[in-house]
Order: structure tokens, then sequence, then C-alpha cells
């Protein structure tokens, strides 16, 4: 069961907020994984063996496996398990951004939390209410809505201002409206790291909610500031690292098929964040 | 190839533009089909025998594959591969509503367009240019982007005023902002059935793009209204029918097992659509 308590308490026992993206990208592997019969779950495998002691939460980005057809979707499947074999306290998070009418969110919801046996799910709010309500319907499972990403296009419909008030842009009203739907024991917002003041203002009005944040490492935001800012009480936050951590290695400039597994680079970056987060905690 | 003059020069040989939703929900077969290896297949492969002459593209609604886990992903492969088989002239509508970053939008466009072989795919416009871009470099291929959605909570935000000009609601901003990205020939809207006085505001500043229209049936809106209000001299229509069509026998309290093909009542309902589309055509 990962109700907010448990994951307040798992972020504390562990000294981490830390999620991991599994952005597996076939192309992206070293060779000896490609070779192998399932490639997808071969490295997401080795990645959970080295690091699962050091986050709460794994992140499987759909994308990645649904660019690989049937044999993708049986491989998220095999790697979720794994995850729920491994420790069932750690939170799956489908990173699916899916967004539809009431009775095909239902059937997304089964997708997610019952076929999948999933713990959370990213969604897109443009449709309102009826998209996201069938996820609210599960006990103990978590809907993570899309407020203010972290992409460059972000501000093209994200900040433009709503409702003709100046203090009112497009994602803090789906904030304000979200929480009418549900509250912090089922809803996480999704804000990205890149703006630092934003986030600032955006925990003044949403006190209570964890927010899944993107944009830490690659894309320029820091752990330190995402926690000066987006902290509260219970920490409400999950820092998301996906490719400079899974693909560690390159960066170490290290042949990824020699005896040194390239996962050990992965771990070494997992702790170096676990130590910034321990920093605030 | 499915491009613009060839999906218009199809619409007018088949005198339809009509397009079948595939929201083949598994507890809602018939019992002999449910038995089958593949049920969610057999049922749309009857569907489409019964149907193509009298249709333009099929919607596959992905929630309802992805609820049957790997099995669904399986199926809708064989859906989409029959469709192709049967009349490579139909176009294929992933209805999958993805929006994401860049680099997992390229994903996405990889598994609808090359692993799935589909001609379009529906997207949900949150997130801005960085989640459209990628799909838009695969040349024959559609972007639907979701503009003014049927459903009852569409109001929430797609109706929002915003940039502070009353005339500007944020699904006109979609639109308009979209138009930037690409046109008439890889781009198609999202617009619901069931306001036509806002389809005719939309027809004025959007007048070249087709307009995928769900909402005509169950939700209430009407093929002469939509025609009206929505056509253009290319006709710019495909109107959407899903469940009213599927599954037309339980309107007509039929045993769905009887010797009577179920799908034949599907067929007959196509044709009072494709009837009345001619009227306006």
């Amino acid at each position: 069961m990962n109700n907010y308590k448990n994951l307040v308490d798992n972020i504390r026992k562990k000294g981490s907020f830390l999620c991991i993206g599994l952005d597996t990208d076939l192309s992206q592997l070293p060779s000896h994984i490609k070779e192998s019969k399932w490639p997808l779950f071969q490295f997401n495998k080795e990645i959970i063996d080295n690091t699962h002691d050091l986050c709460v939460a794994y992140k499987p980005n759909l994308a990645f496996y649904e660019a690989e057809g049937v044999d993708g979707w049986i491989q998220l499947k095999m790697t979720i398990d794994y995850i729920k074999e491994i420790d069932s306290s750690i939170l799956v998070i489908a990173d699916a951004k899916r967004g539809d009418i009431g009775n095909t969110a239902q059937r997304y919801a089964k997708a997610f939390y019952e076929s999948l046996n999933c713990d959370a799910v990213t969604l897109a709010p443009y449709m309102g209410r009826d998209s996201i309500d069938p996820f609210l319907q599960y006990k103990d499972k978590w809907s993570i809505i899309l407020a203010l990403t972290s992409n460059s296009s972000a501000d093209e419909f994200e900040t433009l201002t709503v409702s003709n008030e100046p203090s009112m842009p497009l994602y803090k009203k789906v904030i304000l409206q979200s929480n009418l739907w549900g509250d912090k024991d089922n809803i996480m917002f999704v804000v990205g790291a890149t703006r630092a003041q934003k986030l600032k203002e955006i925990r003044e009005f949403c006190p209570d909610h964890f927010f899944l944040v993107p944009g830490v490492g690659a894309q320029g935001g820091t752990i330190e500031e995402v926690a000066k800012y987006g902290m509260n009480s219970n920490i409400g936050l999950l820092i998301n690292v996906s490719r400079s951590l899974i693909y560690a290695y390159k960066e170490h400039k290290q042949d990824p098929d020699s005896s040194l597994n390239f996962a050990t680079y992965s771990r070494l970056y997992a702790q170096e964040q676990v130590l910034q987060m321990q920093k605030v905690l």
C-alpha cells in the first residue's frame, strides 16, 4: 500500500526523495544488453538491482515501451513486476500523460492500476474533471496531474493568464481546480525544477501536495534550489532523474560492456543525488 | 498514402465522411465473441468486414486495448493490420491523446506511425509545440490536436479566456498557435459536435483544416447541424461514431449470438449515417 503517510515514512527512512525515470531507449543500451531477449527489461533490472535502496519511486516512461510494440509492453510489465518483487514500498509511476473522456479514462485507470499494477499515473488536465475522476476512485492510488512542465514550450499555454485575473496563469487554475476533485492523498502535481521562483509561488497556494519534479540535472535545476522553494513539512517532493542517471556510464566514457557493470555508474550517480537530499532533509 | 487530397477524394468517392470508433470493450462483447482467443480483434474484424465500404476512417481508442494488457496491444496491432489489408485508403487514427516533451514525443511518434503503422494520432496540446513537433516530421501522417472536446467538463479549462482578450478562449489559442507549427496537410483538430454555434465560430478562423468531430449520436449532436456549421469546400469533416454504431445490436434487443450477425446491425446503423451525409455532400 502506497498512501501519503507510507510515502512520507519511506522518504524519511531512506533519506531520499529520489524518483528514477526509466526512459529506457533501445538504441541507447550497451550492446551486450541489446543482444538479450528482453533488452529493456534486462537494462531496467540492472538499474533496479543497483539503485532500489536509494530511491522511493521508479517512473517508467510509456513512450519508450510503446515504441517497441508488443515486446515493449511485455517488458514494461516485467519491469513493474520486478520492482514490486524487490521492494513493494517503492512507488511505481506510469509516466503516461493520459487524458480522455470519462468512459475512456476508466479503461486507462484499469490499464494502469489493475492490469499493470502501478501506484500512480501522470495525467493531462486539458479536458477537465471527467478525464481525472475515474482515476481518483481507486483507493491508495495517485493521479499526478501536469501543472507547470519543464519543457521549453511550456509557456505557450501553461502560463497564459486565464479568467481575466492577472495573477491566474493556466497552471495555477489547473492546480486550484484539481484540488476540488481530490486532495493530497490522491493527487500530486508535475512542477518543473527549471523555474525555482515559480515553485515557490506554487508551494504558497498548494502547501500540502506532493510535487513530482522533473528537470533536475540535464535541464539545469538543482536539488538544493528545488528543496529550498518546494519542500514542505512532509517533504512534499519527488525529484525525478532519468537520462543522466540511467545512462551515467556514458559521462564516464566507460565501456558499457566491460566487466564493471554500467549500472554501477548509475548507482554512483544516485548516491550523489541522495547525499544532496540528505543535506536538506 | 493518406494525404489531404487522397482523403478528400476518398470521401467524395464513398459519399461518406464517417469515422468509426473502435472503443471495443471486452465486457460489452457478445458471449460467442468473448470465447474466441482474440475477442477484441474478432469483434473488430466483423465490424470492419461489414462497414469498410461505408467509412473513410477507423479510430481505435487505445484505452480499451491497454486495459487488456499485452493481449490488448497484440489485438490492436492485428486490427490495424487487418484494416490496412482490407483497404489501405482508409485512415487509421490512433485515439491516444498523447502529449509529452520532445524526446518522449519522438518515441510516441515511432510507436504510432512506425510500429503500429497508423496514419494519424490524437494529441493533447497542454505542453505546447515540443509535444507535437516530432509527429509533424513524418510525411503523409496527421496530428489531430484536441481543441474543443465534447465532454461535460470541457468548459473547466478549454473555454477559459486567455491573454486578456475577451474573444480568445483557450481552444482558439490552441488552434491559432498550432497553425504556426503545421498546416491542413498534417494537422486536424478535435471539435465536439455538441455545440454547433462554436463549430461555426471555429470554422471562421480555421477555414481549411479537417475537424474530427465526436459527439454525434449518443451525446446529442446531429450530422445535419455539424455539416451546416462545419463543412468547407473540401468537406473538412470526419464525423466519428463509436458506441452507438459498434453496439447497435443492443438497441435492437437482438440476441448477439443469434445466426444474424451482430455486425449486421452496425452496418445498418452506418448506412443510416451515410445516407444523412449524402444529403449534405
